[in-house]
């Protein structure tokens, strides 16, 4: 049996410890090709490139793996890799990451990690996001390999759902050992940002984001629940935004009559 | 009655034709705050600025209505809008566009003007993201402006389902004037690129990405169906990614036992 293709990217950029990890463990599970940022791309969302141009060079960065880095976002490194280096061999399995921060929840919706993987859906490749919840420069990710490698396998053997990637955050290394794995839906939380006013050298003003998460849901299915408790949390991810329970409800609520007299 | 306090963005730029229609409409319709980029920021998706500032200046620009540039994206401009510039009121609407060019399908989720929209519902607000699906240099925007004020009429009556923003979007002007709106759902479509390699005059490689449209959809319950055939389409759009139904589809793939076999 061939051994299957696996394309590599993330938002960290291509010379993050996180990637590192990734590209060991794939190498395990078939053959790798890495296109991925040449600089940190963190909080890109699903942003792409228009109106400018992109750069895409080879680089010899990890052993025995063919690497591009390009000037792109992560979902530009995607499209590059699967419609100019990889033109003619479809990927059987999209992996990003691994995210130095947490996506869990709501930041799914900012994280370019996860939107390069939520662009192997569109593709049709099973496509997996992994993410690490820890924020500290000397953040560990000995305890995730074996977690990465397994769930890689599951993916690879059994498929996905169609039009779903998977959303995997890792809880940071603790005392005790992971606890194992949930299939969870995204948490109800969002961020409430503060905006640190300073001046610059020429007196003029400028602003700092930072935010801070804030968690509503009280649930036990999600995965903001299943990090705190020491589990792995994987969150399947559509790119079908349609709030479809909504149709019938906004066609019954809006006052038609009213709304036509007026057009 | 107070008048509602409506708060306007867009991702083609505080300068932008679009902008300033909708500017115009909503004027009729409460209290406007306009934050919007400084520049264009098409497929800047649900990017935030992440490791860097962030400007934000007043400039007069509308005629009687407040309104602030930012160098920010899209999502940082309703952000620096909730938290920063209407800290002390709560907008009662969030509209976003006209955008110039159309945002029907996938593109919901690359656009600038709907994560605009979205970012406004996960603040709790009612959020519209409106867009022209016409890309020429002079296109018209006269034909949906009474759309555009009957449309928010209805949501500042009405409200929208919790959780939800509206993608809205107009056919071009064309000789038979638009037939109606329809709740619609998300079609099935994707972006197919072409990568067109050039080179700098140092004699370095560059891309440039064209993306072309491919419909797989063949309901008539979808926006490009809606669009095609000459009406105003509107999709109900959630923040929660979440693939519920692949959740317990998920649990029953896997090989649990083989999994915890090898952790």
């Amino acid at each position: 049996m061939s051994k299957p293709l696996i394309l590599v990217s993330n938002d960290d950029g291509i010379t993050s410890k996180g990637i590192r990890v990734l590209v060991e463990v794939m190498k395990e599970l078939g053959d790798v090709v890495v296109v991925a940022p040449d600089s940190p791309q963190s909080g890109m969302g699903h942003a792409i490139t228009i109106g400018n141009t992109l750069r895409l060079s080879e680089e010899e960065i990890f052993t025995d793996v063919v690497a591009y880095k390009s000037s792109g976002t992560p979902v530009d490194c995607v499209k590059l890799a699967k419609h100019y280096v990889l033109k003619d061999r479809q990927p059987d399995l999209v992996v990003s990451g691994i995210n130095h921060g947490s996506n869990t929840s709501i930041s799914v919706l900012y994280s370019g990690t996860m939107s390069a993987a939520i662009e192997g859906a569109i593709e049709g490749i099973p496509s997996i996001g992994f993410s690490l919840c820890d924020y500290s420069s000397k953040a560990d990710f000995s305890h995730v390999k074996e977690y990465v490698r397994q769930i890689s396998r599951q993916v690879l053997e059994n498929g996905i759902p169609k039009g779903v990637a998977l959303n995997v955050n890792f809880p940071p290394k603790r005392n005790e050992a992971i606890k194992g794995i949930k299939i969870c839906r995204q948490a109800r939380a969002k961020w409430q940002e503060d905006f640190e006013e300073r001046y610059d050298p020429n007196g003029r003003k400028y602003f700092w984001m930072a935010g801070n998460f804030v968690n509503f849901d009280k649930g036990e299915d999600n995965d903001e629940w299943a990090i705190a408790n020491n589990y792995v949390s994987v969150v399947p991810c559509q790119f079908d935004m349609t709030a479809h329970h909504a149709i019938s409800q906004i066609n019954n609520d809006w006052n038609w009559e009213d709304l036509k007299a007026n057009l």
